[in-house]
């Protein structure tokens, strides 16, 4: 990843002293190194200084890494309809399942691409510690490489996105609207959607369960010279434990990635290279794995979906592979995925649905800016409280403890040493403020900041998604017109304004979903930092009232 | 004053894009202008940098500034005794006379000189702005011209000490100890100090009582010409209000200086140039000049002296300049002044009073560095309270707000539309909060530095007492060794030996008050100080628990 350039969008002003470097909006930095760890790059600036900044106060500049799949042919229906948008649409089905194939070479059980694998005795030692990291971009696996620290400006709005199967997954969306593509769907994987009160839904979830995700603990296998981190889900549904690794959580995400299309997959934490192992960073991320399952039992579709059942349930490693060849074989994922969308017969009036669609695309994009505005807060809190706020009432502390030793050095009794006493502990309760600055973070600022992690990866599926449902549209308008020159037949016209309407469905009822859910997160969200942010200030209020009753005089 | 060079004692490090200069410490720096106001200074660097610093960051170079006094002639009894303290030994009481008649020559109820004068028509236009501290300089004034800002670390323990009448009041010990000086006193000028269960003590005032300095009214004379600001002050003797400006406090202050060569005068708030008519500084003057009020009232000795009593209580101008004159002309100054002092008869031992004094030696200086350290914490505190921590506050409420202000977007009812509410409530909290931190240090920080102010004047006049009383003792050993010599009468030694402990039953009697107040001083400051923050966190809860109770779902 070194070499890749970075465009500054915030200033960072670096702290003197230290290996901080000072940014300017709009300033351009070639990284040098990304896993600095808690949020750091280091980078080089246009005058050769080089320094950290943090990672959320710069933007990937676009095109500095292209995709490195070769660019589509052109499809079957694309001589027929115009060459306007090449750059959207594009691979075939063909194609997409070719890529599938590649991930059947592997075996994911046991394979070498290992997140949690650095820490074990011999890798430990491997001069060449990215290595893994080049496979993870060799294998076109998903996952955002580049973004090692808690809080990443990535994947954001606007930008191309790295996060999902760039547009490659999403090609066929043109064959399902012409009509090219056929596919059957058994019942049971059928997927109904609903108007009822002017709302358009998912069907709700009939019985609603939650699953928890534990005891974070070490293991290691090959006499010791692999480690990782395993995390225990418990589900609702049986009550059953299972055991899993981040890399499994990685591997259903791609799988969900691959299937859903039109609904934007809760992010998973930041892979991260160093500091893997040490005992707060498992804490949080097993906190971040379960904001994500959270998300996802809470979702009508991806709640009840198969590849996620067998993650969540299936504890025989026999029958764990077995589910996972079916889910990697699985036909309905991309376009195919539409078949299995059941939507209302009645027809949506299309200025309505452009309306709808365009407002989301504004609330989208204003709530991404808001969110990394308060993430980068955020990270900037965590820091001055870990540092500069300590300090401060440190040096608070401090000034009065010294005023206290000299009072000492008289020798006194009664009022004089109770004095010299009090003021010395005023001292020690500036001190212990300045560690209740330093632990705080972790209690408010930082389950905060993963409600805003999660919804940094939802707000950065939405563009894509809003794009397919356009190109839809496009489509439509694009026969409609052929229809009016008589150069398609009304019937075939009626087909595929149906199947856009399918679509359109399928994601006025997920913008449904997107609002109520994030109203109900946020909501408790911010309950829970203002509650500890009360808790914050009412221990310092206790800190001081003991202190000051040590002046009994 | 510019041109002055000062060295650096603490590390400063100027806000990048303003007018700060970053100082490390050690580095000497040339003075480019005091009148910056607020605790600033703008100086020079070595590198040719010109900023402004903290002026309690940094100490003025010993002997870059001499005296403006001829050098002291030989006193009389000199060449009989050797030649070894030329230094701090030496101006006659003649001389002394002589600068009191200078004085006379100008009248003070209506000299040029004005510390409150500037505000009024024409001298604000003046370009020479600085012609008033010329004055006061020329005048040889008390007042420290230098230190112009709020907070500064002038006038400390171990520096030569402008504050005072430098070593020439103190002139005339010698002669006094040699029982050269025949002084005679009137019985009610008489003090008596007191020795009680092993403490030495003054008499303890009898009807002890207080005075409120009150109302600063800005007032007017020369038809508008000349403005200041008069404080009323009602001592609880006669409760008749008596109106006083600065310059009476500061005329005051150097008679107190002139008569109690034995006996730190608590000191005035510093002079200030500019922004002397703001209603902020009014105020804090105010409740400067009644921290001043409070330490004369409660001290024994300055409580119950004439010029002090006048200054209190006299009402009509005719009075006032007649008080005025015998004041000034008063011959129980400097030396003349031990003549009142009644000490018990019982000979004290040198090697404890020498051991008592050492040890208060080290408390000073202990104290001062204490004081000083915790009065830059105290401008650093109020000056991070006003800036870095309230914009820090708002940066998080603007962080909210703006989400919020997104949550609007959604044209929601129910628990979206309270939620979207409720989150711009929680932004203006934290900008309320902000706020909050900037109003804080008035509370606090301020007052706590009112005490510091008066313990940093009263520190830094302790080591010309000690070294006064250890002068004393030596000028005794050495009549103890011509005695030895047979080059004195024991007769006139063991009178030297009297008046030896006289002073040395005063400095004890001093030492004791010293201790005792400031035990009370710093009790309550610290109890106040305390009680203020505790008020300030917990307004902190309040603002944040009315946020949190507009999430109502």
């Amino acid at each position: 990843m070194a070499g890749v350039q970075v465009r500054a969008i915030y200033e960072f002003t670096g702290e003197p002293g230290t290996a901080e470097l000072s940014i300017v909006p709009g300033e351009i930095l070639t990284l040098t190194r990304q896993n600095v760890g808690d949020g750091w790059w280091e980078g080089c600036n246009q005058a050769g200084q080089t320094g950290l900044f943090p990672a959320a106060y710069v933007e990937e500049i676009n095109g500095s890494q292209p995709p490195s799949m070769p660019p589509p042919p052109l499809p079957d229906a694309y001589t027929e309809l115009g060459a306007a948008e090449q750059d959207s649409w594009g691979v075939s089905a063909e194609q997409q399942h070719n890529s599938q194939q590649a991930y059947e070479a592997q075996d994911y059980w046991d394979d070498e691409w290992d997140d949690d694998s650095e820490g074990g005795g011999t890798q430990q030692a491997n001069p060449n510690a990215y290595s893994n990291m080049g496979m993870v971009q060799k294998s076109g696996s998903a996952g955002d490489v580049s973004s090692l620290g808690k809080f990443d400006s990535k994947g954001t709005v606007g930008k191309k996105n790295f996060n999902r199967f760039t547009s490659f997954v999403k090609t066929g969306v043109e064959s399902y609207i012409l009509g090219t593509l056929k596919v059957s769907v058994p019942e049971q994987e059928k997927v109904y959607i609903h108007e009822i009160d002017e709302q358009i839904t998912w069907t709700p979830i009939s019985r609603p369960y939650t699953c928890q995700v534990a005891s974070p603990k070490k293991e290691s296998k090959l006499k010791g010279l692999k480690s990782f981190i395993a995390y225990q889900l418990t589900p609702t549904i049986n009550n059953i434990q299972v055991s899993r690794r981040y890399k499994h959580f990685d591997w259903l995400h791609e799988r969900l990635e691959e299937k859903f299309s039109l609904i934007p997959i809760p992010p998973l934490p930041d892979k991260q290279i160093s500091g893997r192992y040490e005992e707060q960073f498992i804490e949080h991320r097993r906190m971040q794995l379960q904001a994500f399952v959270n998300s996802m039992c809470r979702h009508p579709i991806l709640s009840q979906c198969a590849v996620w059942e067998h993650f969540m349930t299936c504890t025989d490693e026999k029958m764990w592979k077995a589910g996972k060849r079916k889910a990697e074989k699985d036909e309905l994922v991309g376009a195919n995925y539409f078949f299995s969308l059941q939507a209302p017969e009645a027809p949506l009036d299309l200025p309505t649905v452009e309306y709808e669609t365009e407002k989301c695309s504004k609330f989208i994009h204003g709530m991404d800016g808001a969110v990394k505005n308060l993430m980068a807060t955020a990270v900037d809190q965590t820091k001055k409280h870990q540092g500069l706020y300590k300090r401060e009432y440190q040096r608070i502390g401090q000034a009065f403890l010294s005023l206290g030793q000299v009072f000492d050095l008289d020798v006194a009794t009664g009022n004089r040493r109770s004095l010299s006493d009090a003021v010395k502990k005023t001292g020690e309760t500036y001190n212990e403020i300045g560690k209740l600055y330093e632990e705080q973070p972790k209690l408010d600022w930082e389950p905060l900041g993963d409600t805003l992690h999660i919804y940094k990866g939802i707000l950065a599926s939405f563009p894509d998604i809003l794009a397919i449902h356009k190109g839809a549209l496009q489509k439509r308008k694009e026969c409609e017109k052929l229809t009016s020159d008589h150069k398609m037949e009304p019937t075939q016209l009626s087909d595929i304004t149906r199947r856009t309407d399918v679509v359109s469905y399928a994601l006025l009822a997920e913008i449904n979903h997107f609002h109520s859910e994030r109203a109900i997160d946020f909501q408790e969200a911010m309950k829970s930092y203002l509650t500890e942010q009360i808790q914050f200030y009412q221990k310092i209020v206790g800190e001081l009232q003991t202190a000051l009753s040590k002046y009994t005089y």
